[in-house]
C-alpha cells in the first residue's frame, strides 16, 4: 500500500501534535495506522558469562584447549519511536515461546511491540537466555521434536482439543492456529530463573528506568528482575504461570490441580519488600473454571489464579501497590493465555495504556 | 534524542522528494539518519512441515498418542518502509548465527536491516529452520557448549587469535568482540540445506519477486531457493563458503585445504540452468592467501574463493549473468568475513546498491 505524500505528512503533523501533550491519564493511541516512525532501530546481548577452557589454543589445529564460550545472555532488539515517551517497555516472554509472543499476532495483526510503539514507548523485545537467537547455553541439553500441539491448545485455553471455546479471541482459520503451533520454538539449555534474570537484570541497567513487561513462565524472572535491579519501575505481568515469591512464614498451602501440584516459593524478607515498591498489575483472561475439575487445560489455570491472589494480597499486605484484573470480571471475555495477541489485543493494549498513565509511567 | 517537529518534517519532506525520483542508476542512500518511516512491521514463519502421532490424544491425560509437532519451518521479521521500491530483500544467514547477522552490528552501528530500509527496501530477515526462533525441528539433537571463540576468530578472519589483522574494518574494543561472540547461535536439528530452501521457497512465494542476501553457509541453500522459486529475481551473496553446486561432467576436483576439504555439489543440468536466468554477484573480503598456507583460518577461505571463482565461470559459460567481486581487487581492504557488518559496511551497502541499480533491481 502506498499513501500518498500529503496524506502521510498530515498524519505526521497530527503524531506531531499529539506527542507534545503530556496527559496523566490515557488519552488514547496516537496514531492507530500510517507509518510508524522509528528514530533508532538494532540488537544486542545484554548479560551471560563466559567458559574458558585452560591450556593454549592452537591456530592451525583447533581444540578445546584455550578456547572460551559465550554464553546464558539474552538478546534484545530496541525500537525507539520519534518523540518517545521516557520509560521505555520491556517485553519478557513465556515458556516454549520467544519475542515473537510480542510480534505480530498469529492471524497478522499488530502484536504489542508495534501497538506499543504506537503509543510512542521506545519497546525492547527479548528472546530469554537458551532461547530464540540467545541460544548459547553454558549447560548442555538434548532435544527431541515432542508432540506437544494438541497439549498447548488446552493448556493456552484455545480450547479444549479439537473444539475452540465458544466465546474464544482466537481466529479460527486454520492458517492461524498453524501459525501459533509455529511460534513455539524450543528451551536450548535448562531453564533457570537465575540465569534469565541476572541476563534480564543486566538488561535493565543498559536500558535504564523502564516497565517491564512479563507473559505466563517470565513472571517469575520478572519479580527477580525487580528485586535484582531497580530500574525495574513497573510490572505488567500477563498470565504469570508460577515463581510466586513469597516472605519466610508467609507461603501458603502446595495447592493440587489436574495438571500437577503449583508450589510457592520462599525469598528473604528483604528481598520481597522490594517489589512492594513499585506498581504492579496481573492480568488473567477467560475460561477458567470456579471449582476443582478434571479438565486438565483449564483447571491448571484455576490454581494458579487462586495463588496470585494470595501472592497479591501479600504485597499489598506489606504494604506494595499490586492489583489483579481478572478480565471476565471487567466485561472483557473470552481471552486466551495470550491476551497480548488475542483478536482483542487492542482493548487490552487500552487496559494497560490507563494503568500507566494512572501510574504515570508514561 | 529529540528533535524538532520543524527539523523532522523537512526531513520527512526530504525524504518524499527522493523517493519519488527512480533513478536506474545508484543516486546514494536516501537518508542516512532521521527517522525511519515504517509503513508495516510484523512477522510470521513460512514452510516447515507436521509430524502427526497415530492415536488418540486424552485432553486429561495428556501423552504423545493423537498429538503433532511443527517444525522446520522458518521464522521471518519484516518491515516496509514509506514509499518502498517494488523489490523487498530477503536476508539469509551464515552458520552459527541467525537474523542477528543483518542488524545492528557488533559494535552498535546499523546493519544491513537499517541500512536498505532506509534505501528504500521492504526487509524480509530470516532465522532459517532448526536456528533462532525458528527452534522447532523435526529431527532430534543434542547441543552442548563446545567452545569455538578462537576458532571463530580466525575462521570469520577478523585476524590470528589474539592478534587483529593489521588492517581489519573490525572495532577492537573488548565489549564489540564480546557481542560478536554472542550473536552465535546453535543448530537446534542437523544443517540440511534441502529443508532451508524448502522453507525460504515458501517464504518467497509469500513475499512475491524480491531479491535475496546470503552469508556465508547461507549460499549453499540460497541458489537452491533460487532454483526452486522463480520469485528469486537475483542473488548477493557475502563470503559463500559451501554448497557450490556444478551441472554434470563439470565438476571441478575436490580441494584440499588447512582447514580440510572442499567438495563441489552435483545437481542436474535443468536446475543449474535455473541460475543462469538471474544476475548474481558475489562478494569476499580481505586477508585470503594467494598461495596454500598452514594458517587454517585462511586458508579455509584460499579454497573457497578459487571454488566460487570456478562456479562462476560455470555458471557464465551456460549463459548466465555472475559476478564475483574480490573486494581488495576495487581497492576495499580489511573486510572480516561478516562485510555487511564490517566497520566500512556502510561503503559495502553502496557497492550492492550499485549493483541494484545497474540490474534495475531497485
Amino acid at each position: 500500500m502506498k499513501i500518498k505524500p500529503s496524506l502521510w505528512l498530515s498524519t505526521a503533523i497530527a503524531v506531531t501534535i499529539l506527542a507534545t501533550g503530556c496527559a496523566a491519564t490515557f488519552d488514547g493511541p496516537r496514531h492507530t495506522s500510517g507509518p510508524l516512525l522509528i528514530q533508532a532501530q538494532g540488537s544486542f546481548a545484554a548479560g551471560g558469562t563466559e567458559l574458558r577452557n585452560s591450556g593454549n589454543y592452537d591456530n592451525n589445529k583447533p581444540a578445546a584447549a584455550g578456547q572460551s564460550f559465550h554464553g546464558d545472555h539474552l538478546y534484545a532488539f530496541y525500537q525507539i519511536p520519534q518523540n518517545a515517551r521516557p520509560l521505555p517497555i520491556v517485553m519478557l516472554h513465556g515458556a516454549f515461546q520467544s519475542a515473537r509472543s510480542w510480534e505480530s499476532t498469529s492471524d497478522g495483526r499488530e502484536g504489542f511491540q508495534t501497538l506499543f510503539l504506537r503509543r510512542g514507548f521506545p519497546v525492547y523485545l527479548v528472546d530469554q537466555p537458551r532461547r530464540g537467537r540467545a541460544g548459547n547455553s553454558t549447560v548442555a541439553v538434548s532435544l527431541d521434536s515432542t508432540p506437544n500441539d494438541q497439549l498447548f491448545f488446552d493448556q493456552f485455553r484455545i480450547g479444549k482439543w479439537p473444539n475452540y471455546f465458544d466465546n474464544v479471541q482466537f481466529d479460527r482459520k486454520p492458517e492461524t492456529l498453524d501459525q501459533f503451533f509455529r511460534s513455539v520454538t524450543p528451551n536450548t539449555g535448562p531453564y533457570d530463573a537465575g540465569v534469565i534474570s541476572d541476563a534480564m537484570s543486566a538488561l535493565l541497567t543498559k536500558v535504564g528506568p523502564a516497565t517491564l513487561f512479563t507473559h505466563s513462565q517470565g513472571g517469575g524472572p520478572g519479580w527477580l528482575t525487580a528485586i535484582k535491579n531497580a530500574n525495574v519501575k513497573a510490572i505488567v505481568a500477563f498470565e504469570p504461570g508460577s515463581g510466586f515469591i513469597f516472605p519466610p512464614g508467609e507461603l501458603p498451602p502446595v495447592v493440587p490441580s489436574a495438571a500437577g501440584t503449583l508450589s510457592p516459593e520462599a525469598v528473604s524478607s528483604t528481598d520481597f519488600q522490594k517489589l512492594t515498591r513499585i506498581p504492579i498489575i496481573i492480568y488473567y483472561g477467560d475460561n477458567f473454571p470456579d471449582q476443582p475439575t478434571t479438565e486438565r487445560g483449564q483447571d491448571n489455570w484455576r490454581v494458579r489464579l487462586a495463588m496470585a491472589r494470595l501472592w497479591v494480597d501479600a504485597i499489598n499486605r506489606h504494604g506494595g501497590h499490586a492489583r489483579l484484573v481478572h478480565l471476565p470480571d471487567i466485561g472483557i471475555h473470552g481471552n486466551t493465555h495470550f491476551p497480548m495477541s488475542d483478536l482483542n489485543n487492542v482493548e487490552i493494549a487500552d487496559q494497560v495504556s490507563r494503568f500507566l498513565a494512572e501510574k504515570r509511567l508514561d
